[in-house]
């Protein structure tokens, strides 16, 4: 069973934070913080998608307040972030897990693996964020490789090993906490040119 | 006062339409239409980001489903629409009008504005589509223009006229119904090499 972002069974009640993030907790805030200080820097500008939440019944109980009275969280079809970075479109969802062992796919859904799939098509750089908490280590893996895994493997779950020689590794940092786009410009080349070369050469 | 979108009043009701827009609901619609297009032919990628909404109440009844039971509209820091083009980042805001002779700029919040203006910043290509409704004309305008005009002018609220003068008709078409990538076209000059050109030379 899945919970949608923010909630936490406990005994069957719920428990709703106001930063809504289950496991994500820690590295979303991280990711924001240093996307703030990417914009802040005008080196990048990357931002958070809302949550998709599907409204059924709004009330009005006063002059100017709508308040929505029902809603469920909906299955997310895009990503979390997007933005832009050196011109280019940037995409990405961001995980944490506490297992030691593997990344199970199904934190990541159909639809935003056909996302990523789509942005990768149409010349985006698309990837995901993931945290193995336990320990403490951040990769970033190309949607390109998160699919090749998807149609190659038989496995629901991408092990610890395959982050370890096929994503990069995110090492922590100061300011900016989380400095992916070191990593984006690695995968890019430094250059336009070397960027679109090798995404020639791959297609 | 502002309602958010799909939200009717009606004698102090509210009326809840599921595909959720106010004015916005034929241009939306058209503008969804002609993206599904884009992404069949492998055009371009072009989404609907989900509607910002705090919530601030979660109910837990049954055994797999969380409740929203409190939520507000938020105001949107960005836009309604980006994605992928050529390689490009194309991000936009869609409004309807029912005004004869203006488009108010009240349409349009300060953080999308603000948003824009970095989308444009991080050379992406930002836009606003307007549709004046009574005379059945829709307009694409470069975010450069509208922050140009919202700098000089102290109207607030941008004039048909403007629109004839600084932005792109874009007539409708069978299919796609809003070819206004026919337009973004023109703008980027086919090439990549002419948009660059055309952004260092205005930046």
């Amino acid at each position: 069973m899945n919970y949608p972002n923010g909630i936490k069974k406990r005994e069957n009640k719920i428990i709703y934070e106001t930063n809504y993030s289950n496991r994500g907790m820690v590295l979303e805030n991280e990711l924001n913080i240093s996307n703030e200080y990417y914009k802040a820097i005008d080196k990048a500008y990357i931002f958070k998608k809302p949550t998709p939440i599907k409204i059924t019944k709004v009330n009005y109980p006063s002059r100017n307040k709508a308040v929505i009275t029902e809603g469920y969280f909906t299955t997310p079809s895009t990503t979390d972030y997007n933005g832009l970075y050196k011109g280019k479109y940037i995409d990405f969802e961001a995980k944490e897990t506490k297992s030691k062992t593997s990344f199970a796919l199904s934190n990541i859904h159909e639809h935003q693996i056909e996302h990523l799939k789509n942005i990768d098509k149409h010349k985006g750089i698309a990837f995901i964020i993931v945290r193995f908490s336990y320990h403490n280590k951040t990769f970033l893996l190309m949607a390109k490789d998160l699919i090749k895994y998807i149609i190659t493997e038989e496995r629901k779950s991408i092990p610890l090993s395959y982050f370890e020689k096929n994503a990069y590794e995110i090492k922590e940092n100061y300011t900016p906490r989380l400095d992916y786009l070191k990593i984006i410009d690695q995968i890019i080349g430094g250059t336009e040119y070397e960027w679109k070369k090798r995404h020639k050469k791959e297609k």
